[in-house]
């Protein structure tokens, strides 16, 4: 591709990019007009990418991190004959796939990004994916595909744009390369550095990355920089362009106020006069699967078509299941051995834990399987972009942590939803029943995170039968699924027949209960106590694990609501968006078994309402008013009222 | 302070550390053992600090980022004679405030630590809190006060520290020092660089700070280094300091598998033999005010107390509030204009925003009031932190962002709730209604994040006067506040003469209205627009305008659902966690109105239920089902069945 067809290219994509937001009436032109020279360079010289199938594992893999120059990533795609004018006309009206920012609806798409800062995460995980040390367990995997993630200077500011960094350079993916617009400008004014190329150098180097610094309109430096990014073999390399915002319309140029801005019909006149003639029919070629697939790459091509699907219709044989009843086991210590169990029958299954392997009982996992377990250190954000690039890449990615620091990755666990990603997170050491170590380590808002997720699951186990059974289900879901795990040892409550479908529950019932106390996890054991403690007194109840907190188990629900006087909710969580308000949600819900009435003292919720604080687990519960205790109590009190 | 004292009193600590411990059966006691040295020498020689006056304003600040080091913590103000060896042994016991990871319910917490990775953001803005640039509108602030931040080489991983290590630098924080205690060791095994000091001096040299390297268990290069420190004027410093885990007790140095563990009895005896004798007795005496009140300190000290309190009991005057009730007005805008307007009235409120200020519109305020704007660029993390730090000096932080990018904090933000401080929230941006941006850039879990964070408060106006009405609210209102605004310009609703009290709604009644619409924000003009329109054709309908999502209007929905025959309940938010459950909540209230029977189909829940695309706002709320046409279907609907 010699440079004055580049010219050429990069010309048409100029003028894509100004039509389409002038048609849109909005869209980030300057953002992406810094950045054509290279784009342009990368898709019609360096990238190897199979246009017509998109899944090619073949494929080399771009990521455009700062979403906002989307009008930019479809305008490639225009100038490579995928997409035609009409099409980029359509940008950001209802019903086109050319959204704002992009999104798996649109094919080409490697995950959706417009929450700055999240993309060289994504590309960390699908160039780990490519990486041989992952596979040596099955398959055969060739070191030859490679990202390319573009980032604007504007999202260096996000720190897990550094763990990214930090993290590729400890793995030493050679495979990858960012691509970093320095255009000077963010969105309301200059960024903190400028235009002060250097201090990225610095920076990066400092971080473990090869760093080229280049004019970012130039196609020689930026040839000569890609072909660099390929050869250097130390570790990943960043080629930091100094470029123009705005660049190529002089009255857009390194201009403030014009960011997310379309020119106006008249401004677009003005502008389209400066681009010049344009060749409007001149289409580049983006190197195919037939230039791309060598024989490393067909091998692993077959290989990922011969690997179980996690999604498959039924489950896999898998080892057979044993816990001792007589035997107190943590569900946090369950879901470590169920990873362990289910590992030989997903073999693209991978796991990923935030230096706390040793709490969540992913080391089980990572002892026997450690070419399939990533250690992420202390860097959640990092992690869930890492996952999302793996699950991108065909792995079934698990990750793990504490539930509380869950909520340190919840808008990368957003995007991994818009992305409709696949992934599995388990949160250990749930509420206030982890104890001593107080309040920073209590997941209490963690069922409130995941319920609000588009399309999640959330499930909540009491015992170690229910979360292996559990972890196997999840296997089967697709979308972002949730298991919550607690810290202390609990009872065995069911057997290794036992099933635990989504969307249902399970009953502890007695003759004739009065009432009804809906639990999860550890609290189920309290409500257990109660009703054991009340039978004495004669005293009946029924009691509903209800492990699955969405989809939750509405008939089973209503039916409780009608058979006995009311129900309780007491949850280890705080009392929004947890599990009381999922099943309030659920007696209003007109589905299931009708529409009966419902008396607002028919439901009680007992939840966490003060601030925890260190204690034994026993006196926190107490202290919240959600041990067996207060349920004893308030079953009590209800009855005496009425 | 000779180095004979300090090492006595490094004993002490170390004593201190392996009985508390013990006693309690768990807690961090190789990961305090570490840091010793390095404590020992700043609170003995270096720090200033009133210990019977905590809030003395003269006082250094010192942040334990690393809030696993609690015993370390404690035992330093054992050693000063604040705590008894009583006192530390109810470490980590319900009722003594010595908790597991450092709360402000301990005297001297600057801000609850334990999710690592926090410390130095809060670090930050203590720092910038004393820096006399923000000051110059009124008060009269030293430079001479020092912040110090304890950090382990383990949370280096996180992200946020990068963010704050970068703003730090930026802002020439000179009375910033961060000591960073290198012990190799994190959680479940090594960390990413283990003991290569000169990888972390690299890196933070890079970022703009002066960096010291060395063995943090050498008095006389710890000394010298916080001199140096103090000396260094051309921005923050960072000692580096090479440590050993579990230094002083041979068992422990060094070794893997003694993370967050005690030692058992034997063990300790064992210990207790090798670090030999103890000096129960000694005391170390920190400087206190008589040492640190300079002529500046006491200046800005009495600047701060005659300086108006946010949490005050009554509303300064304000200037007068005018929108023309014919010209549509965003209520982000509105919210600007509302900053502008209270900033006379609070001099100490401040405003951070993440480089979007002329979206969210604290640009208006930050035009007029430079030096109580803080740009903090596209890192959402270091800004809530940098938030907190400033509310714990004195200040009153807006945080101000897109709606969705609030998800980036969670996890500052619940910190921030177990701080116990007041911070003010802007989202805008919020829901579907934001139209071709796209879904990666609309809020839709923003109201399930902030209603389920601890004492919270959750507003989301309609309209300009309710906006700025609840702005005003909010500076009365202590703990952490949010404010969800819309970005399209929406009808003026209300006159200057209209309440919005916390815990209030409006109601937008007409004659013998047979349902009721509740909504918020942009679905209240959806509502009312159903309103006039199912008018015509003679169906009467109540809407409530629940501005007040969290503590929400009790009484006044279930008078409406007794007085009329079903609640329709639509939000621009996912369904989980937002407005209808917080609606659902309020009617199993056995509170207010009493206990009222309802049926399942009299509350109907309309909210973002597919996952949203571009398109105009108009278009998404149609294809949501949450706009005006849909209301009236469902109304309808709901009329023809019974």
């Amino acid at each position: 591709m010699d440079t004055q067809t580049l010219t050429k290219l990069a010309k048409l994509i100029r003028y894509f990019i100004l039509v389409s937001t002038t048609a849109a009436g909005s869209g980030h032109a300057t953002s992406s007009l810094s950045a054509v020279e290279l784009m342009t360079m990368l898709y019609f010289k360096y990238l190897h990418y199979d246009l017509l199938h998109p899944d090619n594992p073949a494929n080399d893999r771009v990521i455009f991190s700062k979403g906002h120059a989307s009008p930019l990533f479809y305008a490639l795609y225009a100038a490579a004959g995928r997409l035609s004018q009409e099409d980029l006309l359509q940008y950001r009206t209802f019903g086109s796939n050319l959204e704002g920012h992009p999104t798996s609806r649109f094919l080409f798409t490697e995950a959706a990004t417009g929450s700055l800062g999240q993309g060289l995460s994504v590309g960390v995980g699908e160039a780990l994916a490519f990486q041989a040390r992952i596979s040596n367990f099955k398959f055969q995997i060739s070191n030859l595909q490679h990202v390319y993630v573009l980032l604007g200077d504007g999202e260096m500011a996000e720190g897990e744009v550094w763990e990214a960094l930090a993290w590729a350079a400890h793995r030493r993916l050679t495979n990858l390369t960012a691509v970093i617009d320095v255009n000077r400008l963010g969105q309301s004014g200059e960024t903190m550095y400028g235009h002060d190329t250097e201090v990225y150098r610095r920076k990066l180097e400092a971080f473990g990355w090869g760093a080229i610094v280049i004019d970012g309109h130039d196609f020689s430096e930026i040839d000569a920089a890609y072909q660099k990014a390929l050869d250097y073999k130390a570790g990943p390399v960043a080629i930091i362009a100094k470029t123009v915002k705005g660049r190529g319309v002089s009255f857009l140029e390194d201009k403030n106020g014009w960011h997310g801005k379309a020119l106006s019909k008249e401004e677009l006149a003005k502008a389209l006069v400066e681009l010049g003639e344009v060749d409007k029919k001149i289409r580049g070629i983006i190197a195919g699967a037939e230039v791309a697939s060598s024989n490393a790459r067909v091998l692993r091509s077959s290989a990922i078509a011969s690997a179980p699907s996690a999604q498959g219709s039924h489950l896999p044989k898998l080892p057979a299941l044993t816990y001792d009843p007589q035997n107190p086991v943590a569900t946090r210590k369950a879901f470590g051995n169920a990873l362990v169990r289910l590992a030989q029958a997903y073999p693209n299954m991978v796991v990923l834990d935030g230096d706390v392997q040793n709490s969540t009982y992913t080391e089980l996992f990572a002892k026997q399987f450690p070419n399939r377990f990533f250690e992420c250190f202390i860097a959640e954000q990092n992690m869930v972009g890492v996952a999302l690039g793996l699950s991108r890449r065909g792995w079934s990615p698990w990750v793990s942590t504490f539930a509380c620091f869950l909520t340190r990755a919840f808008d990368q666990i957003r995007m991994s939803a818009i992305s409709g990603a696949t992934i599995r997170f388990n949160g250990s050491h749930a509420g206030v029943s982890i104890g001593q170590d107080g309040p920073s380590q209590m997941g209490l808002e963690d069922i409130a995170l995941f319920r609000s997720v588009h399309g999640s699951t959330v499930l909540y186990p009491a015992d170690p039968f229910a979360t292996e059974r559990l972890v196997e289900e999840m296997m089967q879901r697709s979308g972002i699924s949730y298991i919550r795990t607690t810290r202390p040892e609990t009872p065995v409550l069911y057997t290794k027949d036992d099933q635990f479908p989504i969307g249902g529950s399970r009953v502890f019932d007695t003759v004739s209960p009065v009432m009804t106390v809906v639990a999860a996890g550890i609290t189920i054991h309290e409500a257990l106590k109660a009703q054991k403690q009340l039978r004495q007194e004669l005293i009946s109840i029924r009691v509903i694990d209800c492990y699955c907190v969405k989809p939750i188990d509405t008939a089973t629900l209503k039916k409780a609501a009608s058979e006995t006087k009311a129900i309780i909710v007491v949850e280890d969580h705080y009392p929004e968006g947890g599990l009381g308000e999922a099943v309030k949600s659920a007696l209003f819900s007109t589905l299931d078994t009708g529409n009966q009435t419902i008396k607002p003292d028919q439901l009680i919720h007992l939840a966490v309402s003060k601030m925890p604080r260190s204690g034994k687990p026993e006196e926190l519960l107490d202290f919240e008013g959600i041990g067996a205790k207060d349920i004893m109590e308030t079953i009590k009190n209800f009855l005496k009222k009425g």
